[in-house]
């Protein structure tokens, strides 16, 4: 059963599944639209915690722990995709749940990800199920090499992935992602790695951010700029395909959907590589690039209330800070211009997103 | 005894007296610095109290909780001038406070403000003192009239004060202020009112907002428009005057200074109407019009940081949101461009400041 969602009052509560960077971005956009936030999380110095009053610590499959936090709230989102499909379950029989857990099956899984964008017609790189050790070698048959072998649930970060070469060999790939159901994926030669973070609001108005263009360091994004140097039409196109499907899952929120520009002979094209149904790394740079962000579109959307049109204020240059880099925060606290984010991460973590910078300039 | 301040970590925590919107604002841009804020306020319903896990409901002369209070933070700073003298020593001798209670003696006091600035060599309107019904004749023969009669203490938004025009009975207008100690400013016919938002770090470094011009409705901030429409160089003077007044403060923080524009014969000239020791609503506008708001300026210096050289993102214009006018809100939230804050406070007043809205145009 889905509960349906009315635009809420300004001193609703949004409940928010997840308590990292994501969901203390989305508290503190709520709270500058005087909506107010419970964030619940099992980690006890999650960082979200830090910005709201209401908080429930507490596993996501804690029944108990989830009716109290259903009867605070007036609708639930999540700030992050590996929600268990019982507590989005849970949850929706009780207050609405935005954006629809069935968007969740969907992305949670690569197979049924891919499969389901194919099924739309949008373009990914060629793929194969990988249910077994001896199903790899057909794979590879299929796709060639080099090929990605990766997890079909909870990659993140490039966690659960592995690239087969010539010469590789197949099964210590199968063994290094756990031997377990995967999805083999063709390595696409890409030229530049593209997003769009999309909104959509419960009336079925949707409204695209600019392209970002994404650098990636071991796996993880490094750094967006926006707009990407890619052509119009092909911008178009990018944008176009992400409206897709986001009205394809009749979603309500922010969505972004990952993509590769490949020189597909003469003229470049587009092919997606992932879809994060949540705000997104590459839509930080609209907190002070953009008359919007990616963080109060989304609560605009699951509040049930308007999009607001996104003004590009210029061009703008995000940079992640990742792990030790952090304590570089200094230099960059006098960059005139510059834009500071720190997400008051307890711990430096190798690999761990502590804070981001953004720079716009002039176009 | 004040007690040095240093910069703080990342993960300090900064005490906040007073729970409005000011507060609120301060926290959610200290969080997006990394910081925690704890916020100590009267009243149960704070709209500061939403956005930070720390809060302490007491009154701002209980011992016990102003005890518990500064054992929990690192630097206390605070939203509103009228904290009780004896809060700011208590908390003090405990830990650091900033801007240095010394501020609040002066600016708490039209009659020791007023003077302290004159003693600058700073222009203000004429003043007197009327420490009693029978000091209010003579101080009319000084000044003339029209001149306005204002407490000395605890105005703000208009309250506090009566206008003495020709043929109006002075003793009405002393009765209407509560017959208490008060100060008699000549009225400045005055071309248009700006203000400068200051900060300063500890290192004593100062960086000025561009001037805003205000319009005031009933005696309340109705629209701060930046830039002021004001020659260069008077807007270089407005920004000496402040600078000034927070270097002889040894100002550590966000200061407000607003100011009268007169046209003195030829040249127009500037006159000091009043100090504003915190952020201030003429400098909301920071919030989406340039790099850096006044609310992180103001966290930077507290928290020891440097400043951020403020960069303008065009013409900015604040509009205030005043009781029932909150309601209209839905208007506001599809204007491309327009960027809506609402304070999340439970009840509309008249009066109140419920939120506020800021447009940034191309310059």
């Amino acid at each position: 059963m889905t509960i349906a969602a009315r635009p809420l009052d300004p001193d609703a509560i949004i409940g928010i599944l997840g308590g990292g960077q994501l969901g203390r971005m989305l508290a503190l956009s709520a709270a500058s639209l005087g909506l107010k936030c419970h964030v619940l999380c099992p980690e006890p110095l999650s960082c979200a915690f830090d910005v709201v009053r209401r908080v429930t610590e507490a596993d996501y499959v804690d029944k108990s722990a989830l009716d109290r936090f259903a009867d605070d709230v007036d609708v639930v989102t999540y700030e992050f995709e590996n929600v268990p499909a019982e507590t989005a379950t849970f949850l929706a029989a009780r207050k609405p749940v935005l954006p629809d857990p069935q968007v969740l099956a969907t992305t949670q899984d690569r197979l049924v990800e891919k499969s389901w964008i194919t099924s739309l017609g949008i373009a990914t790189a060629p793929f194969a199920p990988v249910g077994s050790l001896k199903e790899l070698a057909p794979a590879l048959a299929a796709i060639g090499r080099p090929a990605v072998l990766k997890t079909r649930r909870f990659g993140y970060d490039g966690k659960g992935q592995a690239t087969i070469r010539t010469g590789d060999d197949a099964e210590a790939a199968w063994q290094e992602i756990g031997a377990q159901p995967a999805i083999l994926e063709a390595f696409i030669p890409f030229e530049r790695e593209i997003s769009v973070v999309v909104a959509r609001s419960i009336d079925g108005e949707t409204l695209c951010f600019d392209v970002a263009e994404n650098e990636h360091r071991d796996h993880i994004l490094k750094v967006s700029r926006v707009p990407a140097a890619v052509p119009a039409a092909l911008a178009d196109e990018a944008r176009g395909i992400a409206t897709r499907i986001a009205e394809a899952f009749d979603y309500v929120g922010v969505l972004a959907v990952e993509m590769f520009v490949v020189a597909d002979g003469a003229a470049p094209a587009v092919m997606v590589n992932e879809i994060a149904p949540r705000v997104h790394n590459s839509g930080h740079w609209t907190l002070d690039g953009c008359s919007v962000s990616q963080f109060e579109q989304h609560i605009r959307a699951v509040a049930g209330w308007p999009l607001a049109t996104p003004v590009r204020r210029g061009r703008a240059e995000m940079v992640n800070l990742i792990g030790a880099e952090v304590e570089a925060v200094d230099k960059w606290l006098t960059v005139p211009g510059a834009s500071v984010h720190l997400y008051g991460k307890p711990a430096v973590r190798d690999g761990r997103k502590m804070g981001h910078v953004t720079q716009v300039f002039e176009e």
